[in-house]
């Protein structure tokens, strides 16, 4: 077989970045789980009337087929499968599916795997990972999650040796009151021309406004100059209302948005910046929406963006009632920051094996008694391997300090000897007692490159 | 929208059984660590030539589509995208794409969700997740990791509250140099035929090896009487050269797994069982194999398989030289394994929330003192929510009883007061030094219904 070559758009680490890329899942896992969210998974697949029916639909999904299935069949059809194209969607259904035996309400996390036939370039991938949380509840949802949630994510981001993150934050409800206050008709259209200001600037911005959104051009004005106000305090409100735009939404718009600036600034300064122009492409939310950039990296665009959605999961019974399961959440591109921190070597692991011990192999048949040494040390712990062949000792050496595993066990009767490899001390020790420093038991990951 | 029905063959579970699947494969993590395996994950798609190449065409493989895709190019060809049906194609093709830059011999584990399209039914998915170590190394892998590996799998499902396993093993040179010393000529159909024995009985397939395999009766019988031979010890060597079949390979088949039952009976007795019936399916096997089966729960099949494997990776330089990368393998199939656990409730989590305390919210102008308490316990690892609404006491007690959540801290001037649950004992606490015992700091897993 000719060597493979790799897939574009379906990154793969080699086993050392992925000891970085566990650290990170684990940090995300473990600060989710100490604020109470409960782990779900679901499945990879939807069927495609699914998949479709929450906006997005420009994203390339990935449809399933049997391989022995009739190719005659191409057509694609409303109970076809698709991969899951992010977190949110399943999750909403799986909420439907199991609204009985869930309790309200809920809060859960999901990392997993999701898939976009998307032209591959940095940053976008066909395969990622997620991490989200949301929180979801029957009938009504309180606003203090809109506050609660990005401090969570901003917890599970912070501390794990990155740049600072700063998350954008707007609300739904401003730009839809503004645009309204403006008597603007097609307030989505609007929305969708705003949303493309990063891309193509504020001029063809205008003119798209007026040309093809059915704006006069003082409205398109009025638009541009309100998408231009950000600030890291509650200021933003004085500036948005200094526009003279008056509507009940705006106001309730204004106030949610303060609150959470607010709170973030109390807990957490520069944290969270209130920002006009941050519209997320979805239209299914309905309230506060976040854009997430690690400093330094702007670049990247959005590592962690969500919102509040009313809609996405709404069930009607035999008997024509409806309920809706309002949400907030926020998802961590995971594969995006891996992406980042692996091409940059921003962390690096300290070693690309687990092992902390390698027990040196006088000869074959003193395998078992090594495998005893390495399982006396794995009982307290010591992640071990036995070495792979009885060569000279100079040889096992090597073998161990290529992959950066600290330290190698000499059996003799009785025990043996233990050296650091780093510091090449060498010790008479027993498997049953002797223990490492709590920082070598398992890889360390280091800031910058080893 | 209407309720959701689940789909056939893609299981999910509740938040609860998710806390038992993550004990389970928590488990399996740290122990394949401990054994010095370093994890690795790769894409979920492989070109269809790469997924046909190694056997195993008789699974359904799920091709991917895009949705805008041309839907008249309806016949699958060699580089379309399939979805990966097991863990270890995959993983030979990562090592040949990255031989350059492993370190080999190369110990991995790997934890990913694998894709068939098979008619579904207990113990069988469409979607599952396997749970695979393997030792590869670059030209010879030596023979003593087919004695290491299979102990590492009990190692990592014993401790986990199940019933004990039993690791069926054979050797494929057993089979092969049997048939050759009884000059059967076509071995794969005799072994294919042999396999079905569990299916179809004896006599029907007695009757095949004569009507479509080309045997004799006289060969047909004698292959019958060797795969009737099984020994928890070595015992089963001297039936099989009983029979008075004689050849090279027959004999290096014998010791081999002579050696594999009589280290594994040292350390683990009744771990493993010589079993000459155990064929696998799989034809890129050529030592030892494995397969394994939860006591009392033999119905379900094997719940961990595998063997070794010498040309399933092999490339071939510019200039024609020919590099193998033989590896032994085992494969826990964790979604079976949880379908069991899940179905017939043999392990379940004592909460279905990571939460260990919920801070009682006065009033709702006391969430921000009260988010304040939750941090504080949440800075010493106490995994902590703040109550969704200010609703009496009472209520709010019944809302964390209902989950499980043990303790509930009832913010006062300076501290609080902490009740636990299960006593009903409250007392007075602060929150920057009270902890709990160490079992209420996660859910605990439980054998049986809670």
């Amino acid at each position: 077989m000719k060597k493979p070559t790799p897939l574009s758009g379906f990154p793969e680490w080699l086993p050392g970045d992925r000891i970085v890329e566990q650290y990170v899942l684990d940090r995300l896992r473990s600060t989710f789980e100490l604020h109470g969210f409960a782990s779900i998974e679901t499945r990879a697949v939807e069927p495609l009337e699914q998949l479709l029916a929450k906006g997005e639909t420009d994203k390339e999904i990935y449809l399933l087929r049997r391989l022995q299935a009739d190719p005659t069949a191409a057509e694609p059809s409303a109970g076809d499968l698709g991969l899951h194209f992010d977190l949110t969607v399943p999750f909403a259904r799986y909420v439907l599916e199991n609204s009985g035996r869930l309790r309200f309400p809920f809060r859960r996390y999901q990392i997993q795997r999701a898939w976009r036939g998307e032209r591959p370039q940095e940053g976008r991938y066909r395969e990622f990972t997620q991490a989200d949380i949301d929180v979801v509840n029957r009938g009504e949802l309180a606003f203090h999650y809109e506050v609660e949630l990005p401090l969570v994510v901003a917890d599970a981001l912070s501390g794990l040796g990155l740049p600072p993150i700063r998350i954008q934050t707007n609300n739904r409800k401003i730009a839809e009151g503004f645009y309204r206050g403006l008597e603007i008709k097609d307030v989505q259209a609007v929305l969708r021309t705003v949303d493309k200001l990063d891309k193509i600037g504020p001029a063809r911005v205008r003119a798209a406004l007026v040309e093809t959104a059915g704006c006069t051009p003082a409205q398109a004005d009025a638009c541009l100059a309100l998408a231009d106000i950000a600030s890291p305090d509650a200021s933003f409100a004085d500036r948005v209302r200094a526009l003279g735009v008056t509507d009940p939404l705006l106001d309730e718009g204004l106030e949610e948005l303060t609150r959470v600036v607010e709170t973030a600034a109390e807990d957490a300064p520069g944290l969270l910046v209130a920002d006009m122009r941050i519209a997320r492409g979805l239209d299914y939310y309905t309230g506060t929406v976040y854009e997430t950039v690690l400093t330094g990296h702007e670049d990247l665009g959005s590592i962690c963006s969500g919102g509040r959605y009313d809609a996405l999961a709404t069930e009607t019974s035999a008997d024509g009632k409806t309920t809706s399961y309002p949400g907030v959440g926020l998802s961590v591109g995971v594969t995006r920051l891996l992406g980042r921190i692996v091409g940059r070597r921003l962390l690096t692991a300290s070693r690309e094996v687990p092992t902390c011990v390698l027990v040196a192999l006088p000869n074959e048949d003193a395998r078992r008694d090594c495998m005893r040494i390495a399982a006396a040390l794995r009982r307290r712990g010591i992640a071990t391997e036995v070495a792979p062949e009885a060569s000279k000792y100079g040889k096992q050496i090597k073998f161990a300090d290529r992959r950066g595993i600290p330290y190698v066990w000499f059996p003799q009767a009785g025990g043996g000897e233990v050296r650091d490899l780093r510091s090449g001390e060498q010790r008479p020790a027993d498997p049953e007692t002797w223990t490492p420093p709590e920082e070598d038991l398992r890889p360390r990951i280091v800031e910058g490159a080893v």
